[in-house]
């Protein structure tokens, strides 16, 4: 019902998530930014990755998200004098007043953002983005470019699962907002499950804030308000043409029911509806006559709510108007969305009412993944559906856990080893790319040190696994996607990429997955996606762990 | 290192989170606001009440937190036109002008809430808040509610249960900031977890917003950025006393290195350790003599990051200053805390340093309940945990599934049926009671109908299952309190409870705690609470249950 925002650039001017200060961030990040200046290292030229480690959900794909965000943290960054006065209370009494001046003075107009596009499809130690700049300054801004990419690729992703296994021509809501982890986990999950693939949001808030399309009814509370027919004190209703009126819509609609509870089909069992439910319908009917949708389980779905929604849908049709359908929110859902589409079809033939068959069958209730696809299995007649706490909280894997890591210092790789070969970093700063086949499809992304040569079309290019020796092939790409961008380039002059707005980041996404082989995407037993680097950064990678390992260990 | 704030009520004034305005709500309020005020029905006195039906994380209790956000968005209730101009583009156009006009005028002063306090230990289907007033305006608080009671109250639950079961004498840390759902989804997390029984948070807005301690040291990142002792321009250190100087600070590290490398306890261990991360360390120590810990998991925790901390640490010592102790970040956390101390106390010994050997272990990477659970088992040397990912997302249940139900209009008791026993709700404007026994353990919470005579002490008292008539006993309670008090009392003239400050909440927590017998509290197998209605309620829930339900079901 909203309007969708125009396509075109972001202002980065507009004050990021108010929540957000440049003390959104660990303790640690200012003990060592005090370190780092006492030890005269505060303007050495650092460069960190930040990736993740293992897709989430079981699945062979992640979404990356959280971008923009990121980038407008980065233009406002800076301390307000309050931020310092909370700093002094914080740290050692012996920290010199000097680094709190230093502090107040620094902004990030010497760091350089290089990221793969928000919306894109992306794969575990390919980093998602990559952050330049002095290193008191690119070490501060850590803990909040996680916050915002962590959750934001975490729940995008979970989006376009749904997605993927509700199939194209579901409508899917994202309904989370109450039990969603705090107030802008509610708000931020409704921008970036559209940003996944939802069609639209119960989220309000989220609707005005993002121009994301807002949809939504009644609850049980609203059916469960209303005690009978007789405390309706407006009957009337015009008919949708305007020109004539229905004087008693209550009446009108009682014999609806009548004639339903008389048809041969229904024999029996739509002796006894309930009176309150009736009433709180024909009382919502008289309020949205053009978006009659009402929610039908509040007693029993199919001996009350059913014949109770029929009865004021037929009644708005002899008024002209078109019901929009139904809500079940319990039950067995395949079932119930299969008895309630027969009767609807037995109504559109019974009294000659065309479009009654296909009137929409909304499902909620604890709906996941793993409904979606029992449901496909089963068979159901549900048009859309509306999803909150599985999709919002993420339930099956409810953090992504990326991270962020030092790989050069003043142009010397850095590499963090690890017993734990999945913490081991990929040193150097670094280019990535995504190679594509002959079927048009991306075969393997490929990281690079940044003096290396760029892959080219059609000429075989050597792909290593970077840490297990045997795994590696040539390829001779179709075609050959560099995958960073510069986003923020301070003052460096280099010409930032300006940011999309939010119906580009879903178009991006939409089109990134279906340019993905199908068998990485589906839900059971996804071929994983290669990641790889090339002969000499495979060859620098081992160098070093060589030399950096502690004597006996690692080699 | 942050001060706490001091004991005393909550100012209301104060704006609540920045993010929540009257539209962050569902459609569905508005679109049933308009149909309650188009039927007239908007004032109807309506009694709603917000509960959970199930303990989280497979436990038998919940802490109840979140009331003073819940009060503040109360009291600050109100539509701004921008507001309701948004709301004029997702009604249908078909709404009527003098709806907007009224949603306008709209604030809580008709509202009162009554409420569980804050950091009391609750139990599923006991209501946590009764909200009474104008149907319209009690309905439009639905979704805001829930959402700020949902995570609030299971954040505060998970960090409950991880004091539990490591103990009261163990240092816990929240670490999740970069993990957490969403900006707030941190802040708000680093706050309930306080309430939980957490000692502190590397969050450092969270620590300036509610005056947590917070705490931290340095990160992999800071290890790495370092290449070598030779980089350290500035190399003296001033004694402890302040009178005298040591020249050559990493000299005399290296000293006490090599001393430790010659211990015979030592031969051979520690003959090789990395000199970037020895660097790292002495510069860390230059920066924050008083307060020198270490991350020590860089490279190789016993060959490396240990020897050179204690190299580090005992220098320091000849500095006079007392070092504070490591953080370990991987491996076998149960068996290199056990070495370590090991190593500490044999340090102790050989070198005469006192308190040596009870240098302080922190342990982070990973940990959740079941981690602490096996530790303890395990036997550990570990007094402090770093702990991130699973207590903030609530990872083995991410949401804890509180609803908001309307249980009586205009003084007519309402009741939401449902062939699900579990949803089935408790009509009625109830009181609720806790009654203890002769040991001063809870017994059982009782729900009773408003008019009903108060439990008295030593009075026999029926207690029944709401739904299972087996299920009753005679409880004579040796104390009863009252579970609800009126928080906000809106124009009423009804004195309202003033809300306790954090401290006092956090102590609430764990008085409250410490009320019940630990078998409700035990992670394995633990016994559930009684929760109970009178007599007299259950006859009514059971004769409205029959005349409400559709005729042949649940009769």
């Amino acid at each position: 019902m909203a309007t969708l925002p125009g396509e075109g650039p972001i202002e980065l001017a507009k004050p990021t998530n108010p929540m957000i200060s440049a003390l959104f961030s660990d303790l640690y990040q200012f003990t060592m930014a005090y370190a780092y200046w006492k030890a005269d290292k505060h303007l050495d030229r650092a460069v960190f990755d930040l990736l993740f480690r293992k897709n989430p959900f079981g699945g062979e794909y992640t979404v990356f998200a959280g971008l923009e965000e990121c980038i407008r943290f980065t233009a406002t960054f800076h301390f307000e004098n309050s931020d310092i006065d909370y700093l002094r209370t914080v740290l050692p009494p012996t920290c010199e007043e000097d680094f709190f001046a230093y502090l107040k003075s620094v902004d990030c107009s010497d760091v350089e953002i290089y990221a793969i596009p928000e919306g894109s499809v992306v794969f575990p130690r390919i980093p998602l983005m990559r952050v330049e700049g002095p290193l008191l300054i690119a070490q501060l801004l850590e803990t909040a470019l996680l916050n915002l990419v962590n959750y934001a690729s975490l729940v995008t992703t979970n989006a376009a699962r749904h997605r993927q296994v509700a199939g194209s021509d579901k409508m899917l809501l994202e309904f989370g907002l109450r039990r969603a982890q705090g107030p802008d986990g509610g708000i931020s999950a409704s921008k970036y499950c559209y940003i996944g693939g939802f069609d639209g949001t119960s989220n309000v808030d989220a609707g005005r804030r993002f121009g994301i399309p807002v949809r939504g009814t009644h609850s049980h509370a609203f059916v469960s308000s209303f005690m009978g027919v007789e405390e309706i004190t407006e009957r009337s209703l015009p008919n949708s043409n305007g020109n004539e009126k229905c004087d008693d819509f209550i009446g009108l609609t009682q014999r609806w029911l009548s004639k339903l509870q008389a048809t041969d089909s229904f024999r029996g069992l739509f002796s006894y509806t309930n009176r309150s439910e009736l009433a709180a319908f024909v009382s919502y009917a008289i309020s949205f006559p053009t978006q009659f949708q009402a929610l039908v389980d509040t007693f029993d779905v199919m001996r009350s709510g059913v014949p109770n929604f029929c009865a004021v849908a037929l009644a708005l049709n002899e008024l002209g108007y078109k019901a929009l359908g139904i809500r079940l929110d319990s039950g067995d859902l395949a079932y119930l969305s299969k008895q309630c589409r027969k009767i609807f079809s037995v109504i559109e033939k019974e009294f000659t009412v065309p479009g009654f068959g296909n009137l929409t069958i909304t499902a909620s209730n604890d709906i996941n993944e793993e409904t979606l696809e029992a449901l496909n299995k089963q068979g159901h007649e549900i048009d859309a559906f509306g999803i909150g706490t599985h999709l919002v909280t993420c339930s099956s894997q409810p953090a992504l856990g990326c991270v962020y890591k030092l790989v050069e210092i003043n142009k010397q790789p850095r590499m963090k080893l690890s017993q734990d070969i999945v913490k081991v970093t990929i040193p150097c700063k670094k280019e990535a790319y995504r190679l594509y086949g002959v079927e048009g499809y991306a075969l393997v992304d490929l990281m690079k040190g940044v003096d290396e040569p760029v892959p080219k079309v059609d000429e075989r290019t050597l792909c290593r696994h970077p840490f297990s020796e045997s795994r590696r092939a040539y390829v001779a790409p179709t075609k050959v996607e560099k995958l960073y961008k510069c986003f923020w380039a301070g003052k460096s002059g280099i010409s930032a990429e300006p940011l999309p707005c939010l119906e580009g980041v879903r178009k991006r996404c939409k089109a990134q997955l279906a340019a993905m082989r199908p068998d990485h995407l589906r839900a059971l037993n996804p071929t994983p996606y290669k990641v790889s680097v090339t002969g000499k950064l495979y060859d620098f990678i081992h160098f070093l762990w060589l030399n950096e390992a502690p004597v006996g260990e690692l080699r």
